[in-house]
């Protein structure tokens, strides 16, 4: 299989083409519909095929060619419909034999999807105005554990933490809907605690409910986060799909969070799912306003380079709008500022740090103090361990924080 | 990182742990909410990383250790609620660097799930008691070319084939709701020719109308359907989630069926993402009545064998119902009855052909015609080839598909 052999399979395959000529398939039936190869390039030649049960490649070959291929798919094949979409760049050419490897790299939509998904209603200036934070990262946090805490636990956990000056607050993506603590309940425990905190503080921190669940539920859990005086609503959108998420914009009286768990499953294979250069822009398109990048340093397998990309693709613009906050989370805290801003020259992110706040020494207030001079820091060119001199805050997480990164 | 840790650090990551010790992980609430390892079978030690991004193996092992570890999570951590449980039991994971491949291989779910998931409304038995069609598979096939066909010509088209005695014809999964056929019409062009068929033959054949769209879109649609006469939808499963189609499931007055386009992103590299086994759980749960599996022998990367398992897990009981019947697909003509019976011993498949029937090089009747008949033979035990010398329909099939087959 050549690339140009290739290239015409995703292109038959995903328009009008099957495995054998049918006679509907005339000439001005291809010429309306079938999908065009725009370009090929050529790239490596590889040994091994990237994934199982890919065709022989051709003899006088005797390798597997990677290349990079432009495929154009007429619109009016399904129209500006995410689900539709979806089917066709990324459906059934994942099983072709005839590809060893297929990952979808970028995605160039027409404007007539911007007509049908409104996409954020918030975004990042929607995001700044509620929680009232300018010129900085909104630094975050996640209560855990992430399950298992009762009403009063909760309640004396959130208070602590909104009180300690924190902008947000999220529940963690295993809680939702749990039987012990049911969303109701969980909702107006989480925004009893976050008032008590902003009549003391006079600043009410944001709270992202995570309200995922079934689709009729939706609508009903996001009620009872705005009869509870929430001012976020937080969803799994792997769970619900863009279909969901789409739907749950449609409602939405509050910003949406986006968390992305699951999302490894559809990127971690080099050659293999999706560039999340490519998820991003369906889930701002289908109303994410804040969405889920990992972090750098993160626990997790990916790369500082490849998050730094991540926070780069949603915040370039989409149509002059779209306006979506990458949010940056997983083993964060007060001296992961420092490069996340080296590396990505921007402040208009979301900084949530679970343990590197709740585990700070000297307790959540002392966490949310070193996040922010971590910040401070950073933003003016200052050496974060250097600033920690003056900064007790600071100097107590690096303590903390640092000497553990260096033990992994 | 040996199998124990990696065991460990997928029950803590997915219930209450987090990547440093926090104040309420308290050892009760580790002991109500904490997963618990069951079970860690050591299999094979691979030399590289299944995935990128692991840790490096430790130094005293110098390989990658492969296991099987069976997990157990308390359900009351998020209840019966497919959206919430698999943001557990397939979330963050897969971007554990702790993991260099994760594979989700199975899934036994308590029986609260049934309460809450009523499952197929129809299954297997409510199929065949629409269709008509007892003691053998369900024949169907699938219109092609699969977009592009105008209204009249897709009467043409529809009328052709339910009069040619086929018991079941499909949208393409490429073709939902296009600007240039919207799906109002789309179904009450398909239903007419159904109807004007059904006046000839005396039976009407089943039409699955591809509904796929967002899900303000979904009961509309199927109004339109339902309203058009229509006995079947269709959806592609992975573009509107689970979520979706339990949605769906809700309200259909008709069979689902349900097309898994995209499912190769979750599940053809081996070491990532989730075995079928899994996958037609969830969509039987979440209320598939039929479901795709391949088939035997199609142009996709899948083995034959894999494709014989997926058939034997959507006929497996789960708890007594959830009846779903399995779809064979792609690449199949007359000739895939023979192999496909030998491999799955049952005749409770919708066994779908598009090329196969369409291209038939005397025509659809005689491509269906022929799918009986090689049912038939396979059913008797007599070898296709064999059978086909007194049959002419088969015979034609075989001239025209095996030699293509051969050539390949």
């Amino acid at each position: 299989m050549t690339l140009e052999q290739a290239a015409a399979s995703i292109a038959g395959e995903q328009s009008t083409g099957t495995f054998t000529a049918v006679p509907g398939e005339t000439e001005s039936l291809k010429e309306r519909h079938g999908a065009r190869i725009e370009r090929i390039t050529p790239l490596e030649q590889v040994a091994q095929p990237s994934l199982p049960g890919a065709l022989a490649p051709p003899a006088t070959q005797g390798c597997y060619s990677r290349g990079e291929i432009v495929v154009s798919f007429p619109l009016h094949n399904f129209g500006p419909s995410i689900p539709n979409l979806m089917a066709c760049v990324a459906g059934n050419l994942y099983e072709l034999r005839e590809l060893s490897g297929l990952r979808l790299v970028d995605l160039e939509l027409p404007e007539d999807f911007k007509t049908r998904y409104p996409g954020p209603r918030f975004g990042i200036e929607g995001t700044r105005r509620i929680t009232g934070v300018r010129g900085r990262p909104i630094i975050g946090t996640i209560i855990k554990p992430s399950v298992g805490l009762g009403c009063a636990e909760l309640e004396a956990l959130v208070y602590d933490l909104a009180v300690s000056g924190v902008d947000f607050i999220k529940d963690d993506e295993l809680n939702a809907n749990p039987p012990y603590l049911p969303l109701r309940e969980k909702a107006e425990t989480v925004m009893r605690a976050i008032g008590r905190a902003a009549d003391k503080t006079g600043r009410k921190a944001m709270y992202a409910c995570n309200i995922t669940g079934d689709i009729e539920e939706l609508q009903r859990n996001h009620e009872h986060v705005v009869k509870a005086g929430g001012n976020c609503v937080m969803v799994s959108i792997n769970s619900i799909g863009f279909a969901g998420l789409a739907y749950l914009n449609g409602f939405s009286e509050v910003p949406v969070h986006g968390h992305r768990n699951q999302w490894g499953m559809l990127t971690r294979h080099g050659q293999l799912g999706m560039d999340f250069r490519v998820y991003q822009k369906l889930c701002r398109l289908a109303g994410a306003d804040h969405l889920h990048v990992n972090g750098l340093g993160s626990k997790f397998y990916e790369s500082d380079e490849s998050v730094a990309r991540s926070v780069e693709a949603c915040l370039q613009p989409m149509w002059d709008g779209y306006s979506a906050m990458p949010v940056l989370s997983s083993g964060q805290w007060a001296g992961t500022a420092e490069t996340t801003f080296e590396r990505t020259r921007s402040v208009d992110v979301m900084h949530l740090a679970g343990g590197g706040i709740l585990a700070h020494p000297d307790g959540p207030a002392a966490g949310v103090e070193s996040m922010k001079q971590g910040w401070e820091a950073a933003m003016r060119g200052i050496p974060a361990e250097e600033y920690a001199k003056e900064r007790v805050e600071l100097r107590r997480a690096f303590d903390k924080f640092k000497r553990k990164e260096r033990a992994l």
